[in-house]
Parts: C-alpha cells; sequence; structure tokens
C-alpha cells in the first residue's frame, strides 16, 4: 500500500479525550474515529489489526472444532423473557421498539439464541457434542463508555457455546476451551494467564478468566512466577491430555486483586508477583441455567429426555485491539507482534522525487508484494524526521529506509521496531530477512 | 467436514412459511433459521457461503482501490439530522433511544456516518481521489419483510463511497465501480447485466443497478440479446479504457419493467429479450447531495474551498446468498457456483461401519484436506438414498461415492452437480479432477 493513497489520518499531538495508552494511541495512528460516546469507526489500519485478530481466533476455535454459525445484532425479547433475563439486565440492555411495537433488543450476549437455535433442531444424545461460535458486534449500554475500544459500547466478541450430555463431556468441551485459549492468545503475541473467576450462583470450579500482563492494565493480578515459564501447548489433544494441561496451567496460584488472599495464597514471598492485568477472554460452565429455563433436551441413549450441559467462552476481538496496545507500546508508539500487525513492513523513501530513490523504492516495493509482504511505502514528500515518527508510531514490526547516501554505497537501513536496532545492509539481504 | 461432527440440520419437507425457492431451499438445506420476522440466524452451512461471497466481494473493491473501514451499526441521530433525512426516512429507520436519552438509530446505509469521517481529516485536493467501503450489518424495518434473506430487515451490505474533486473524477471513481462489480459477479458464477436506473433529483445518467437473471426473479427486464454476449473485463485499466468499458456495457438497451418503453427502446423485435431478474446491487453518483449539507469541503490547488463529489455504490451481502440460489437451482436443490460453494467436494461413504469403504473414504479425506480442497464427508450411518438426496439438496459442485461394490473393481462414482453427469473412474483420477 502507498501512503499517498492511504487513508491514515495520524494526529501529532495527544488528543485530550484520551486517558490511556491504547485510547491515545488509537487515535493518534488514525486507527479509529469515535462516532458517538463509545462507539467508534474503525478507519483502514485499525480495521486491518481487528481483522487480523478475528482470523486468528476463529482458526483456533475451528481447530478447537467448534462450528461457526452467525446469530444476527437484533434478538427478541420474549427469547429473554423466557431465561428470565429481560428483566433482570437493566440499563445496559440496549431494547428497541419495532415498527409493529415489537420489543426487541440489540443482543449484548447470546446465551437464548444459541439455546432457541438448539432446542430447535437437536434431539437426540448422538449430535452431542456441539461447540456453536459466532463473531458478532453486541451491544452494552454502558453508564460511562471510557478508555476507547477498551470499554465501549458496540463491540465485536467471539462468543462459543457448547452442548453436552453431562457433566463429564462439559468438562471436556470447557477444557477445549481452555487449551484453544492459550494456543490463540500466544498466536497473537500475547502472554496470557488464567486466573480462576467467581462461578457465583453456579459454584463449580470451570470458570476463569485469561488476562494479559500490561503495566496499564486496569486491575491488580497475583501469581507465582513460575507460571509464566509454562509452554503453549501445541497440537491435537485426547481428554485425558486436555485435562493434564489444564490441571498443569491451574496448578499455579494466580488471582485478580478481589480473589487475592495474601495471607492464604500459599506462595512463598519470592515467588509471589503482583502486575497489573487486562481480561481478554471469559470462559465459564453453566450448566443447565438456560437449557432447563428454555428447554433444550436430548433424547438420551436409554430414551430418556435429558437436559443439556452448556458452557460459554467469550473474547474480546475489538477490546483486544486496545489490550494488544496496552500490552505493547513505547515512548514513540505501538509495537505490534508480527501477527496482528497492519503491515509486516514500512518502507521509507527518504528523498521521493529522487530517480534513484524511487527506482529503488519501486523495486523494493515490488519485491515485497510479489512475496506476499504486506507493506506500506511511504512515498510522500513529508520529511525523513516526519516519516520515521510515523513508522514508529503506528508501529509495524520492521522498517527498511532507503536514502540517497546509503544507495551510493548498496545499503539500505533494517530497523526492528520492538528493539529499537538499526542495521545497514544490502537491499537483497534486507529482502531475505523479511521473505525468509 | 465430517457430517457426523457438523450441525447441518436439513428438512425433509418443505417449510409452509417460504413463498420462494431461495427461501424454501435454504431452510431445506439447514442454512439459516429464522430469528425473528426478516432476521436470520446463519448456521454453519450458510455462514460458510455468505464469508465466501463476502470475500469475492472485499478482494474486487481492493482491487479496484478502495479502502476498507469499518462503522458501526449504531449512529447518532444528529448527523441525519444534518443532512435532513432523519426526519425524511420514515418508519423503516430503527430509531433508539439510549440510557441517556439521546436519540441513536441502526443504520440502514452511511453516506452521513461516512461523509463525517471525510469531514473530519481530510482537507486537501491532494489526498483525492478517496473510496472508502465497509460490509457492515444494516437495518431496514419493512413493514412485510419476506422472501428470507432476499428482503429482511437485518441484512449485510458491502457500501463504498468515493470523494472526487469534481464531476470528471467522480466519473472515473464511478467507472471503476461499475467495472469492478461486472468481475465480482462474474467471480460469483453470475451473469449480471448493468440497467440505467433513475437518478431523481440528483439527475445526469450516473446510476445503474445491476440484476442476475433468474426465472424466480422479482421483476420483469428487457435487454438486448447480445449483451449477454460481451467479454466480462480483466486486469487493471487506464481512466480511458474504464470509460470504453462502460459505453461498450451500456449500449446495449436494458431496462427494468417500470423504466421499459417498448415502443421506443430503438430494439429490434428479434433483439429484444424479456426475462425476471434479481437487483444486487446498486451505484450512484449523487454529487454534493451530502458534502454540502455537511460541510464536506477540501482545498483546491489554488486555495479555495471545494465541495467534494459524491457517489455510493452497495451490494447486498447477504441478499446474494438468496439470489445466486435463485439463479443457480433445479428440481433436487441448490447447484452452487463453484467459488461461493460452502464445501467444493461432497464424499458419500456408501457403507459407513465396512472396513474398506470406511478406508477407503478416510484415504481419500485426508487426501483432499492435504491438498486445500473443502469437503463434507457423509461418514454416518443413513441409507444411500438419503445421502445422495442431501448432498443434491445442499448443492456441493462435486459429489464422490465409494461402495463396496465400485471398491471391487477399483472404481468410485464421480457426479458433477450442475450436469447431473456421472462417471465411475479410479479414486486417483477423481482426485486428480479435483485437486488439479
Amino acid at each position: 500500500m502507498r501512503l499517498s493513497r492511504y487513508f491514515m489520518p495520524t494526529l501529532k499531538e495527544d488528543p485530550k479525550e484520551a486517558q490511556i495508552a491504547s485510547h491515545r494511541l488509537m487515535l493518534r495512528a488514525g486507527m479509529i474515529q469515535q462516532s458517538s460516546a463509545g462507539i467508534y469507526s474503525w478507519l483502514p489500519l485499525g480495521n486491518r489489526v481487528l481483522k487480523n485478530i478475528e482470523r486468528i481466533v476463529r482458526e483456533e476455535q475451528d481447530r478447537a472444532g467448534a462450528l461457526e454459525i452467525l446469530m444476527p445484532t437484533i434478538q427478541p425479547a420474549d427469547l429473554w423473557r423466557e431465561s428470565g433475563r429481560y428483566d433482570d439486565y437493566g440499563k445496559e440492555m440496549l431494547r428497541i421498539v419495532d415498527r409493529h411495537d415489537r420489543d426487541m433488543l440489540y443482543g449484548p450476549t447470546n446465551e437464548e439464541q444459541v439455546t432457541d437455535i438448539f432446542r430447535s433442531h437437536v434431539n437426540s444424545y448422538k449430535d452431542l457434542p456441539l461447540n456453536l461460535y459466532h463473531i458478532q458486534w453486541k451491544f452494552r449500554d454502558e453508564v460511562r463508555p471510557r478508555f476507547g475500544v477498551m470499554r465501549g459500547r458496540e463491540f465485536l466478541m467471539k462468543d462459543a457455546y457448547s452442548f453436552d450430555l453431562d457433566y463429564e463431556g462439559a468438562k471436556i468441551a470447557y477444557n477445549t476451551m481452555f487449551v484453544a485459549y492459550l494456543k490463540t492468545y500466544a498466536r497473537l503475541g500475547l502472554q496470557a494467564i488464567p486466573l480462576r473467576a467467581d462461578t457465583g450462583p453456579i459454584g463449580g470450579d470451570l470458570s476463569h478468566e485469561f488476562i494479559i500482563l500490561a503495566d496499564t492494565g486496569e486491575s491488580e493480578v497475583f501469581y507465582h512466577k513460575d507460571i509464566l515459564n509454562l509452554k503453549t501447548p501445541e497440537g491435537d489433544h485426547t481428554p485425558e491430555e486436555l485435562q493434564a494441561l489444564v490441571d498443569e496451567w491451574t496448578s499455579y496460584y494466580a488471582a485478580a486483586d478481589e480473589m487475592h488472599d495474601a495471607d492464604n495464597c500459599g506462595v512463598a514471598e519470592g515467588d509471589l508477583v503482583a502486575r497489573r492485568g487486562i481480561e481478554v477472554g471469559h470462559i465459564f460452565h453453566f450448566g443447565e441455567k438456560y437449557s432447563k429455563a428454555m428447554g433444550a433436551t436430548v433424547m438420551g441413549p436409554d430414551g430418556k429426555e435429558i437436559t443439556v450441559s452448556m458452557g460459554s467462552y467469550g473474547i474480546g476481538v475489538s477490546r483486544l485491539v486496545g489490550g494488544i496496545i496496552e500490552a505493547c507500546h513505547d515512548e514513540a508508539g505501538i509495537v505490534w507482534p508480527e501477527e496482528v500487525a497492519p503491515f509486516k513492513v514500512g518502507l521509507i523513501n527518504l528523498k521521493s522525487g529522487d530517480e534513484a530513490c524511487d527506482a529503488a523504492c519501486e523495486d523494493f516495493y515490488a519485491k515485497l508484494q510479489a512475496a506476499g509482504i504486506e507493506v506500506l511505502y511511504d512515498d510522500t514528500s513529508d520529511r525523513a524526521g516526519g516519516k520515521f515518527a510515523k513508522m514508529d508510531l503506528i508501529g509495524v514490526p520492521y522498517q527498511v529506509t532507503i536514502g540517497p547516501r546509503g544507495l551510493k554505497t548498496g545499503v539500505v537501513e533494517f530497523k526492528t521496531r520492538k528493539s529499537g536496532e538499526k542495521e545497514e545492509i544490502t537491499p537483497e539481504a534486507a529482502l531475505n530477512r523479511l521473505v525468509g
């Protein structure tokens, strides 16, 4: 992509309305624009990151055997009356009356709707286990939306729902998602820690939040330092292997502020770490809560009716854009993990209009494109300092700068955004590193 | 995908509520489920087709130089008050009041919002031309939603908006989209015809609807028979080439019922064809309608302020799923064009549980997957007749049937869904055809 033909309205000054790093940097990098309180338009750069995260989340859900569907944003109130949540939900639910005076709502979540799909079509134990997910916009009418996309009103979420014959089956579904989440965050370039979460009236121990560490995180977390040394699982797993993995990851102490008990956490002082974190996912076994209320049953092997056991598994996709920035930024701007970066390479022409510089840049640009590498080529006539600052701000992992002086000795500058390391190497060597 | 682990709730009987072929077939094939009037959940099979169409539309928009953004579904009413459409729009607009009593709406279209993005960031003629598009859910509160996804209330649409300095620039943008649409429909396996559409108070001749032919189409269209012989453009084009292409495609008579004038159409009787069609896209130059009302201006080369010239370009993505089925089905079910098919191949095990059949199917399945071919493997213990009928119904382009009798002589049955042709060939030959 040529910057001269791109739409990336960066800001030089910090916007006043932004209180946290990700909000500030997303506005400054021209990733988003506020439409109304807590509601954003995603500009080209932001949309690219959002789509990358969505793709990775989808691939890991597919790999874990979940089936993708797509439920609508607008739901009938009657479904929520069946579960009893229509009255319980309060003002966070955006309630709507259509032209025929029917009560509708903009879905804040989809337990009722997916349970309705299930009960309409699934009748036999033979059709289980089943895990249905979708990636769809949701709406929560927060009283005070803030922190940009971290706590917006309209947000993109992946939510999966599992259906099993019994608790044992539901536990396998739960463990499958637990491990899929570990893989997802690792692919996003994040170090995630599962925290045991409150199960409320449901009880049991099958509820975990996943947090990522970030100095600017919203809440404090406490954990045994060795949990960071665990290796992310790879490949496929039997139910037994899944259980062993979950046991391993949950054997280390990890708790959010409100669940932490300093005196009884059982971790030696030297092993306990306190840091800030950001919640980026939540998995939850809720058993028969919805299936019972809404009559989601199947015929068992013995001909008896069985109320199915369910769980839900959420990842905030749009929230993750902000979360990743909170975890991955420095003074100069965003530092994208490679898999989610909007472009892998920023190509800087130090002297646009100079015949030799233009030719060398065009050649480099064409070769990267031919190799399928996503590159943003700054072909504008801006000052060199402005070009460097812009590439640092938007956080592309690698920058290649081509200028008249380097061309004379046959080198380009190759900068790695994360380390800040700069090297003078030949264009061929730079290409090899990026394509290799 | 193994059918035994898939969620594809097909129906044997025609559902009573469906009046047209696509609605009937989408319900029967387990592609969608109604959530409320005119609002649908997309089940796994339907979601796959939707995503395929979305991908092709996106690729052709990108190729045409449009930049993808993503605007939210919920918009502030104030924007629509600026353009004057908040009061004009009537009951089709889903109006919402949020918890702070602010007037909001579920966007039926995005002219106001994209103009707001433009005026917030673009100040100079140097930043033009610009074409921003998004693929997002929209809502129109139809008084009588019907025909399934063809006329739903919540629907997925690609809408692009072009910004240019003057009419000449806008015309190039228009022609670019005109040609991109021809390419898009061709890739979707459709023969599309551009019809000159009403420009209303805007005037001029820059408004076209694209229709596809289908015997079950909603409206009658009249056209010169030779327009079907035109070749879809390929590759990139200069502005002059674009104009020549548009001139060529619009040189043939083509009009919808309400625009058709039998006495003055200038087509000899033998050349005029009357058929049924379905509208699947609309492009429209509306000039300064929104930019003037909302103050979207740029500084021109001479330092003077210029109100930008705009156009909009829509493709109904979810509507196309139904439209394609209307154009591509027969007595037995859907006949998907290969590029949008949910799976390319249906693999039928004629005797699941039989050791030789299972082994041959597993081997074939593994080889297709290794080659990256999307395959639905019917590994269930259903009757053969039911398996054949199901594959015909869901319309996968190729069916491979493996049974005990064929295995003895080393052959499988290879069926092409569109022609109905069946051949007995070796598994290797079948693989070569599918992978090749």
